[in-house]
């Protein structure tokens, strides 16, 4: 046992999943691959807060519903989000009753989920556990940014944040497996700029990625994929950079969900997609199902989060950043 | 295997613990029991959110130093706060260099990170894990209520949030140990006043003792202890009637950290205590060394979390709350 790293003896399987994403995100190169694309930007609800919440919901109905599970069959659920107490998942997820445990990892939240959901299973605590998260543009710009009326102008440098929602339920079967994974450490190497997030959480996911790597003994070349959650196109590069500086040539196997989601150009969207919701709908939209098709065999996923808040920002503190890492096994 | 309780067959052990509190808590009945008691509300810093961060991370730095551990012994650390995004835990632990997993249950966060940590620990996934929390009042005022200066009257059944932190270190060794283990669900009556969080978290409370009861075939007059985190005077008494329908009699053995750590005629505190750092430095100053010495044998603590935020609040949204249960066994 790596400090940090859980290697599973008994591999816990994604049992079902699903993404629900908004209008934007069903436009983008992945747009046919989510199981539902809701049209209206309030998801039918009175507010950004509520429409986020139900995105989370149907996601989970829908994870539930795929995999013929009603609520009680599930032992836990663990979920969180971006907004504040983490609303959207509480709200989401009264009406069913499921023990819970709300967790906080800003945008790396569906790996956080998958890891803590991962060890209970594999270590005989529950039989299965459901993982969530969402996030939402226009809940997220108003808590964290600039009222969307306001229309302020985004650097170059900025990331989208996704409307969407993914979740899995964990538990023993058929794969996709998990087969092994690691927490993140906190990082901060004193990025200050809250619209270049991407450069702030490149280092804490190449940090957990050679971490996970040294404690399994893998190589780079062991993987069809290496995922970041979203360091969108800036981070992304960094993070290029900072693999070849640890003499790791990851090449195409090398992709980030932020980078991956949207047409950058088509969609003005500048830095690419960022979020919960991001790594959670590509994982749960596109690479689960390319896995259970057996076009994808091992997948490592670090979703990546920004530890800051707007009032830590407005303190002049920098962006501490985490990256929590699934490994996951056709 | 009882649907969200676990049962430890390899108990883990509390194998240090401290709790660093504000000038006020230090005047309070339990006052000469804390570790260290700050009477400058900055705690040496220039915000409350950075006082509320001083704190916890204070807290740690004592509860490693007790049990003569470093950094490096701990394998997992599992915290968060009451704070936007968490952000009293990310930047207390950031130097710390220990794999981090974030949670967010409100002022359940002292329990659900020890039953996260006592899963690992009985798992065989970590060999220690730190668990922590705090609380701030004027960061929690600002936040969540109206600014200090405002000087707002508050009503006889709002609560005060503890200036605090609690922490401690599972791992294996002499007790206190963790027997086993409740995960709450959201409850939520539809309680809108955020003035009476007593009101809104005592369903919760009642809801997931009864359901540890059942799961480990105890009985109330099993324990010398059973703790509710932070109903106050208004939501205890709610609680007692709520044991009462359903023919539980606990008692004088029904305590609430919130009722105990404050005098409330003498300090003006209205119904009590709350705060994440309410059940956590009761739990680490007073309850914790009783077991310690013997004086308290067997400890049922159900920390207990209001879900909602200022903006549901404003949406008109009721409270969602939550209540996770620990057992300890001298």
């Amino acid at each position: 046992m790596k400090r940090g790293t859980f290697i599973f003896e008994e591999k816990p399987s994604v049992l079902s999943f699903s993404a629900v994403v908004g209008k934007k995100e069903g436009e983008g190169p992945l747009g046919k691959f989510f199981d539902e694309v809701e049209k209206d930007s309030y998801f039918g609800q009175e507010s950004w807060e509520k429409a986020e919440s139900e995105n989370l919901r149907r996601s989970v109905a829908r994870t539930l519903k795929k995999g013929s599970f009603c609520a009680d069959d599930i032992d836990f659920v663990i979920s969180g989000d971006l907004l504040n107490q983490c609303i959207s998942s509480g709200y989401a997820l009264r009406s069913l009753g499921i023990p819970f445990f709300g967790v906080y990892g800003a945008c790396s939240t569906m790996a956080e989920s998958m890891v803590l959901g991962a060890t209970m299973i594999s270590g005989g605590f529950a039989k299965r556990v459901l993982c969530a998260t969402s996030s939402n543009f226009c809940s997220a710009e108003k808590q964290f940014r600039t009222p969307l009326e306001y229309g302020g102008q985004r650097t170059p440098n900025a990331q989208w944040t996704v409307t969407g929602s993914g979740s899995v339920v964990l538990g023993n079967g058929d794969g996709p497996f998990i087969d092994s994974a690691t927490c993140g450490r906190i990082i901060d190497l004193g990025v200050c700029d809250i619209a270049n997030m991407g450069a702030a959480m490149a280092p804490a996911f190449v940090d957990s990625i050679i971490r996970h790597l040294k404690a399994t003994g893998t190589d780079v070349s062991d993987y069809d994929l290496i995922l970041s959650g979203d360091l969108g196109l800036v981070g992304k590069n960094i993070a290029i950079e900072l693999f070849e500086k640890e003499a790791l040539s990851p090449g195409d196997r090398y992709n980030d969900c932020g980078a991956m989601i949207f047409d950058n150009k088509a969609q003005d969207t500048h830095a690419g997609g960022s979020g919960c919701g991001c790594a959670a709908s590509v994982l749960c939209g596109y690479i689960l199902p390319k896995m259970r098709e057996g076009k994808l065999k091992r997948v490592l996923l670090g979703a990546t989060g920004a530890l800051m808040s707007p009032t830590s920002t407005m303190q002049g503190e920098s962006i501490p950043s985490i990256s929590h890492i699934v490994s996951l096994q056709a």
